[in-house]
């Protein structure tokens, strides 16, 4: 149960504090001509230490890629690549060996396997997703028309005012220009600062992470179980620390009536409005695909916390180490992604289900 | 892609207006013995024409099991099952065949495939979820031990006064007394008024359904890509009309800070609060879980609405046949036989994962 | 456990003797235009009772379709089917219940499941098969340029002189001449003789079905695990009563040097010799694909036998009512369709694995 | 397509001449004690150099685990793994660049995929078959009490006297005595003046391996898709070289009458005599599986061949470097591997299909 994808399969292994984390990528169609500097680019996005608001933990985090690619092309043969965990201070985690933090996964593994490697979280560890974003950058490359974008929405209480479609207008070329990956300057400086006083506080906060997708093709996603965005919602769900996912209107919508909902079709085949999402029945309408995904607060936190030990014992315990105050900047990439993998898989399934289409 | 579950699988097939919809049940162990009426009273929760508030299209509903029962208990072999289809009106859909519905699948069905077998919405009808209802109720007997209960948390902006960890104290047996399927009787008669309303103005609305399960082993779900919270995601988004779900903390999670949101381990192995909605890591960890799951407002209303055909001309178009005002009663039961799908196929998988638990 | 295939995807359900079989077939692709003649066609090849050489039981076994077509041709939605089990002769049976009979599946379903379906072999009997013919039937028809001819080679120890290439020149229109299914229409007699004494014996006898494929497209099948002969191996192994494939030179290649195994290569792309069997590195060249099947004897034989029953006591039986002296000449129609759904299902794939075929 | 198995899933990577070749086991239960000196023991019977009869290509063939091992045990997550390509002699393959090897997969690749990896047969190199060794010697630890035995029965035209169940009481500690893995030591011998007889001559021979597996649990295998032989048969048809596979009685089972191949059950729950070769309606019944895999002769050999390169010239061609004269006895551990990978994928799905059994 460690692959992502069908079609386009994404398989990992790696703990935080083993030698190395990597995957196997199969199912890329061979003669793609891989961009290997954008997919360091993503990588580095992710990396932590980039900046004053995510840990300060160093990662070389670069790539090394082991089969499937020959003269700088996809032969179609699994992608094996992998990771080096360069920067593993064991020391700092040997607390954790007889205690569960306090809403980390150290309880459930424990249970569930009997076991767990509990240096620096061990295979729970949100290292695990560099590997996502490997493969994701493999996947953007595969689909290159299309314009997957993720950006901050949020902070804590602190919100941009714009919701979609007014934030599809907003200058994503300053996503990048603030550590908070905010496409609003004005408010990625109000969202830093909060992140700052946060961490002096010893604390964490949470956010809301806003992707558009534009220039969509018709016609990906399934009917009834894959549906697009049930696909869109696992792969969201899955990255670490996500409690949350809606589309379209979302939760919002479910105070409309269906005579505000409804996007009424135009002669060019768009809608008028995109209460929809970009998806009707499971299947993308062309429209631009627009959701977003609620990050919890960081559950390591520099301040004392009770919780218990292996033996059921009462026991207090403090975040040590150098973590992040807030995931969102650094999940911005992420969720990117997760995107691009779900879009990929769907978009080479959708080549062969329609004899017509030849 | 017409199958939900790896370990536990649900193949479905089957339009509206063809003969007959139904499945295959694949991996349900042999010798559970069967409650059959149970099964077919679930069913009867979701069917059409239940109540004044319901669509009054009849269908009997009444599934036939054709395999893999003998004696009265499961073999081991599939358990084909199918439903049907009794009251096809297919002359009130005849103009759907050269109409694209706003806000429906017609559009995005005929650019993908090609064609599309339009009466009564053919293979997008929520009447494919009859099926699910079937498979759901033998999941649920298999785990006789887990409790599901889902109920309506508000219709439009009729809202439950009260959150989980409140609702769960809730009195459930109420919520079958009531069409709104609602834990509280007083909000259960407002909502009732409110879709009366609606329906008098041809229009339709949204709502939100809360579900809680209880008494939980721990243990299940993975880790990485199938997180227990990932694959519920992905069922309830499965849904016709849904577009977003959280579960725990949610979206609201998003504004408070670690140091609130940590849920604190007592000496029991229980938390003291459950913010994190009874998963982590992705795994059951014995608390309560529970979600909410965001359904829009159906899209066929009995208004006039701007649209386009087939050629892209524009034209106008209403409702016309029997449809819900409404689709958050009927898919209470949905959402539970999806729930319980869920849970059965991570409950199998997690008896063989380590090799101590024998 | 009941799927066949991953893209083109068949999965079965039912007993011999309950009220139906079927199954669903997901991903043919949408806007096929189905010739239902021709899939009643194969079905009436597999059924009882067509000659004097088959069991006299009596199926109508006409296929229904419940879904996936919509005027004729598919719509991309699953394809739902049933036939019905019209001759149920449950009481022919009725000694089975307490007994297990030598080498047939009753003790290990006993053993693995607690409980079985006792009646005419319940999901074990080979009337199943008439489920994979249907599929395989539209698979044929999605691949309409390739062309799969199966034939009975040897029944007993009676065996054609000739083997491939030589057979490849058979008269493939004589197969369907004669009651065997054997290209050569005085073996065919020979055969049909033997046979009818084994009968008479009350005994039952095995034989081997070459299956010969020609106008093979370039390209099928995958390096690894899912080499093309490896599926062709699995699909045809799955087959009742099947003990053994080879493919292209098969075990005689195991006496050969490579200085005469080797084919080599012309410049048409062609090779001089075909010992390779049209398959190299698990990957189709465009030459003819040819494999052997061999069958047992059927076990089910009119002489008394010991065995045992439920509790483990010795004692005899003998075979009750209409039963196949010997399954080969059913088998030819059983043996096309499994080669058909797994050329399909390759043939999906092969569309999405070359950036450079669009 | 990388990936073999459903429960106990391995998927790989890798090409003969790329830095390392690697695999992730997934779905390996936690809690499980590997002996790694075991598994290394295994690498060590298939690698190259081994004796006077094998290729004297050198590779240290160390493996290396990355992740899913922790304090010695298995946790339950992914088990990552790579084997280093430590010797790779790329120049000595550069004549493959343009031309295409004579019954080899580069023509197949070529055609396929539009471009290949040819140093030293890329991604269709044997050298793959390292990693089903490293997780076959996992499986192996996982079911020990089942004995798992693969040995050479026939070198070209010489093979043992005797068949199952004679063989199944030779010697076996004979086998590992001699560099044929034959389990008579005169045979052996015989074999082994054979092979290196033909080597002189530049030229390559097949054979035939026996695997017999003891100590069966009653009930793994599915009933109809993933009959325990059909997988098995899968299993011995991915590896290299492999052109058939027969299990029981096989082929020569076609020649017999039921009254001579039914296994009449004793009292004891076994059978007199064993033609279903532990199998009977894909289902073990306790008795020995045994089964024959019959391998082509290398394809590479030391004399001029005809051929044609890239742009269809017709060219010579003569194999280079370090090849063996014959497959077989390095294959005798990858049959057990891939043996033993097939038996614990039915084994852990044999653990929830039947709800008595817990």
């Amino acid at each position: 149960m460690n692959t992502f994808g069908t079609f386009f399969k994404l398989t990992t292994f790696g703990e935080s504090h083993g030698p190395t984390i990597g995957g196997i990528i199969d199912g890329c169609p061979a003669g793609l001509k891989l961009d290997l500097d954008a997919i360091q680019l993503e990588l580095n996005r992710r990396k932590p230490g980039q900046s004053a608001i995510t840990t300060q933990r160093k990662e070389a985090d670069e790539v090394k890629f082991l089969s499937g690619i020959f003269e700088g092309k996809t032969t179609g043969a699994p992608i094996g690549f992998q990771i080096e965990n360069s920067d593993q201070k064991s020391k700092d985690y040997s607390h954790l060996k007889e205690n569960f933090r306090p809403s980390h996964a150290d309880f459930t593994y424990q249970k569930k396997y009997g076991t767990r490697d509990y240096r620096g979280g061990g295979r729970a560890s949100a290292r695990e997703t560099a590997s996502w974003v490997v493969a994701g950058a493999i996947a953007k490359q595969l689909l290159p028309e299309i314009k997957i974008t993720a950006f901050t929405r949020s902070i804590g209480g602190i919100s941009l005012k714009k919701d979609y479609p007014e934030t599809s207008g907003l200058d994503f070329s300053e996503i990048e220009q603030n550590p908070v990956r905010c496409p609003d300057a004005e408010m990625a400086l109000e969202m830093e600062k909060y992140i700052k006083q946060i961490r002096k506080e010893g604390d964490t906060v949470g956010g809301i992470v806003q992707c558009v997708v534009q220039n969509m093709p018709i016609g990906l996603g399934e009917p009834i179980f894959n549906k697009l965005h049930a696909q869109l919602g696992k792969a969201m769900l899955s990255i670490n620390a996500v409690k949350g996912f809606e589309y379209g209107s979302g939760f919002s919508g479910t105070k409309m009536k269906g005579s505000e909902h409804n996007d009424l079709l135009e002669t060019s085949g768009k809608t008028k409005t995109n209460f929809s999402g970009g998806i009707q029945g499971g299947i993308s309408n062309g429209m631009d695909i627009y959701f977003n995904v609620a990050f919890k607060p960081v559950a390591t936190i520099m301040q004392n916390q009770e919780t218990i030990d292996r033996k059921g014992k009462q026991v207090e315990i403090a975040g040590k180490g150098r973590h992040d105050p807030c995931v969102v900047p650094r999940a911005i990439p992420i969720v990117e992604a997760m995107t691009a993998l779900t879009l990929a898989d769907f978009w080479l399934l959708h080549q062969i289900q329609n004899r017509n289409n030849k």
